[in-house]
């Protein structure tokens, strides 16, 4: 499966290009949350249970959640990767197109998927998966019609797992206060707070469905510097709400950008915009030529989704491109 | 399950003990691995799949094993709880007293788990798990035993688990270069390091097997700043040897100093030691009243387990009460 955020793939694919790189093919915040100080304990010592309960309260406060259903886990994929895993074999919906691991983990986990299009499209699946907003198109689904969803699933003894990937600084209303039975929520950190490399992501969950996930994981899976870093910056709603205003700004700046450059922009989120060109490979290649990676999507050629410039020189070198 | 490292069990237990305590409830290595300075990057950008496949290589270098065998994971305990969810329900024997979290781990995989005293007493089963050298007595296994079981087991279609998690520092021939069919290795970095907050261990298998385990865990599931201490701690093989010389010599020095305190040394590794006392659960009382943590065990109350003191002021204090 092919994913963002790999340059070497673009050096391969552009071996002419110059270098440095811009790397538009994730959705991460390109201006990071201001990493606090790290005690060298942190890299020492085994995590402690204290600093697990101390990041699920601070999580539980940021996502509005009951902190006995919040699961710390080093990154979300590896949520992806568990659930089906929990589940005896069934069917399952994926509101799709979007992220590609979600059918991916739940076929590996023996279940029959279906990428459906739409809600009313479930039918008669036992799990449906919704990432909201959804990634690549920014497609948001209203929460009361996720909320009933939840409960017809829960009433078949089914669940729906909602992927937050990319709720945090969008005005999505998110499903996590109504976790619980027929619902399991997934919030990313490293994209929010543009610190992915640290490996953090949460699932939340009734408190019985979540103490399953945990155990799956193991005691000491998130890292102490995540931990730290977590907790720090999950606390930090003024950062929170900046960022989201400033991100907004760019987003709307790069729309602009696109459409300059002959794209209509079907939708994104605060952190990426996706948009369909006339040539979609064609631009997709003088932007790689040009040292910019930018997300190529292999079932639908016309479309690019590209990810925040990082400085003014990143913002000067692909607007070069798209004019 | 209790585990070594949780400090506020510790205080929980005694709140009237001084601070800092001393924390030798663990077997990590108290001189950790002198850290590189980590670039910004590591924590801000996803790894990507060059970095993972550097320290496979790192890695396959310092365990003299085949890198496509090699499975990077945040720990091994989350490779401990993968192992049985891809092998169909069996019998498994676990050799024990061990590491707790076998046991448990394949029983909660749905597997019918014995633990059993030795090599002989496998019988049947189709799965043997062996840690070597084993946690806490230090018990070794010969490599020529455990391949020749590793080869009848493959043989009714079954495999064993060898856990090397303490093998770095000591003189034990490692089956790392013998993983294949029928044969899987656990290898921990944070033990040996120093650096157990990191979150780093390693599955070695037969490359379709490590592939199985590698899905299980997703493409991102080990951090950025723990892949490239990583690759340049495996790579430090001077640093390896004079670790475990000078940790040695401390184990050395820590039986002498709980033979004085009348201890009866049953074995360890150069990372801790494990010792019989007439009055186990006293001696645990009075270490944790003075602020001392160490590891005891719930089934055998006579026998303690230390890990190395810290410094000079951590030695002075356990001296003071051994004796």
């Amino acid at each position: 499966m092919s994913h963002g955020g790999d340059l070497d793939a673009a050096r391969r694919l552009f071996p002419d290009a110059p270098e440095p790189w811009i790397d538009l093919s994730t959705g991460i915040n390109p201006v990071p949350y201001p990493c606090p100080p790290l005690e060298a304990s942190l890299f020492r010592r085994l995590p402690a249970p204290g600093d697990l309960a101390a990041l699920r309260a601070t999580a539980a406060a940021a996502y509005g959640a009951d902190p006995a259903g919040i699961v710390p886990a080093p990154g979300t994929q590896i949520l992806i990767e568990i659930l089906p895993r929990l589940l005896p074999p069934t069917r399952v919906a994926v509101i799709s197109p979007t992220y590609a691991e979600h059918e991916a983990a739940w076929a590996r986990g023996g279940h029959a998927v279906v990428g459906v299009p739409d809600l009313a499209a479930i039918g008669e699946a036992a799990v449906a998966v919704i990432v909201n907003p959804n990634n690549p198109d920014g497609r948001v689904f209203p929460a009361a019609a996720l909320r009933e969803l939840a409960e017809r699933l829960r009433a078949r003894g089914g669940l729906i797992v909602t992927d937050e990937a990319f709720a945090d600084l969008e005005p999505v209303e998110s499903l996590c206060p109504f976790a619980g039975p027929g619902l399991v929520v997934l919030r990313s950190f490293g994209k929010t707070y543009g610190l992915a490399g640290i490996r953090l992501g949460f699932a939340v969950a009734e408190p019985v469905f979540a103490a399953r996930i945990a155990a799956a994981l193991g005691p000491w899976a998130v890292s102490g510097p995540a931990l730290a870093i977590g907790r720090v910056a999950l606390a930090d709603a003024g950062w929170r709400g900046e960022a989201a205003l400033a991100r907004r700004a760019d987003a709307d700046r790069l729309d602009r950008m696109i459409a300059r450059g002959g794209g209509r922009v079907v939708g994104g989120t605060a952190l990426f915009r996706t948009a369909d060109f006339e040539d979609g490979p064609g631009l997709f290649r003088r932007l790689g030529e040009a040292g910019i990676y930018v997300r190529r999507f292999e079932a639908a050629p016309s479309r690019l989704r590209f990810g925040l410039p990082p400085d003014k020189g990143a913002w000067c070198r692909l607007s070069r491109i798209l004019r």
